[in-house]
């Protein structure tokens, strides 16, 4: 009855400014098609370097959002 | 040509009775859409305290079905 | 302000019944000295077998409750 | 002279029931050549899918016991 | 602007032939509704036995591609 | 003689602002009850989604300080 | 009554050929004491290096058999 | 009635000597405050270098005994 | 012919203001004798303590770049 | 036709001296029925602790040795 | 005296044919500088993808070899 | 400024005295070209087996050493 099912997808974000936008990037694509209470959980952070420095930021998240 | 595709999502069921209830709820959600031969594993146990008693059992399962 | 501080307890439960059993016994201990929200992780779960029979089971679980 | 040697051996156990009992099946066969002092570890959870519910609990366990 | 998204899709491709064989075959089930660069990982590698013989190959890979 | 001993604890900080600001509540609640040297190291980021946007992010991290 | 129990046994296949003859290998050793259904789990892959090539192929993996 | 409760308490012991002087040390400490059946696992291994020799032998352990 | 060799690095960078700039420092640092494509993966996050406030970030990464 | 097949078994060794003695103990019994080159890796050490002191120092290993 | 010591590099190895012919590149590659006894581990296998086929295969590996 | 980084190096000592011997070859191996602080940690321990004894004690450590 109360019973909830949640799914998980696991998507990979990237910005050119920080990790947190990483991540805000990757949340709002997933959460388009996402209502109601969700969480992530950091599965890997990497990044592309171009001439010495860092110069992309990549953010491998799992989104959970409940199954209506 | 007998080349067979399986699939996995990443489900968390929930349960006020048993990890293997909610396990079933997270299967049950998730067959709808899935025929042919199916199993699971589970990949991380968790609940939820109230006033000192564990009072719901989370399941988070990876479910595997054929791809027609 | 609003930023909320977590704890982490690591237990092990042992149980005749159930694992089950096993964690809702981990978990009284440990509400003692927990109030509000809370909620486990189940790290490992393991037994003792006599005479070709599991006689106890034991999870070993990660209790978080909030900090005040 | 009082030091012990315990083996360890990896079996799968199968059941339409329960976790628990698949568990004890796996350690009833397991224990028919072990004698003294014995655990186990669960190793992994998984199951087959019928019908859109589980069917079968399959319980991948470690049991440890001593070497004569 | 220029930010990205990908989304991981985990499959598993089974084979008679070889791994490889498996991975092409998983790969090529999941790009019918890919567009654009995309890459894969492998997360395991199994198989079947008949006869004392491997006569299937089974590859569970996460398969990358970009969010339009 | 001059053996040390340190002791880690698990914590879960929590901030509507940043990783490193959730960190530093983190640290700063474990150390009040802390002196001398000390270190941490970060377990897991995780994060709330609210209307399609991380609100909350939470880092769970391991304080380690010196027992005296 | 109709539960089942299997056993795993990791062994170690080299081959001067290729990974798939390794596995071959360690699956036909291990199946001379094997009846009825079994499969296999890939646990390590690694090799032999001799004047800059690589001369031998070998993998690490875990058998599973039923238990009469 | 007779369910037991054990906890997990981390530490890192350190020694000039050797890695189970410094678990010893570890072990002391922790057991202090600790009465009746107790064990540990180690979680890590460590040191210190200098002038291109180990001077500091440090061992991460969990140390479980039970609560009262 | 056109097969490409990477080299990956394993660096710590340390920085007194962010994650990011400790990143930026590794990945400045390992840069001086790469050349071309280049990325890197976080393999640990951690960080220094000083009166209850993190003074030092400390980012564990993998620098891949191109063998000539 | 050279192709070679290891076996690996899994044991632990238990000793009042050292991780190394437990280390002996559990080869020396291993050995008894193997021939040839073998060599082993260590999955875990743990410990029993006596009144505040380790006194048993546990050792599990995985040894390899080859099958004729 | 007769004491040895190994250095292990990390390097990823790309073919368009195959995972074997990407280590061996990658082996080749490592081998310029390397004499005497030497080893290899696969840490992980991944590759690229075009018009829904893989198209390289990337093979990362753990290279040792004997330190003179 | 006053950022600082440090290069991880993973070495594997042998030795026929025990594990801290075969560290502090390894140690010393690796420290001829190192300066200023340094540590490691110890990624796995294993050994060689001769005539059901084991006779060579191997350690894998990765060395850190500041980047002047």
């Amino acid at each position: 009855m109360s019973n909830k099912v949640f799914k998980k997808i696991r998507v990979v974000g990237c910005s050119s400014e920080s990790y947190q936008d990483a991540i805000a990037e990757a949340v709002a694509r997933t959460a388009e098609s996402v209502h109601g209470s969700a969480w992530f959980e950091v599965v890997q952070l990497s990044g592309a370097i171009t001439d010495g420095k860092p110069t992309e930021w990549q953010a491998t998240i799992d989104v959970s959002f409940k199954v209506d």
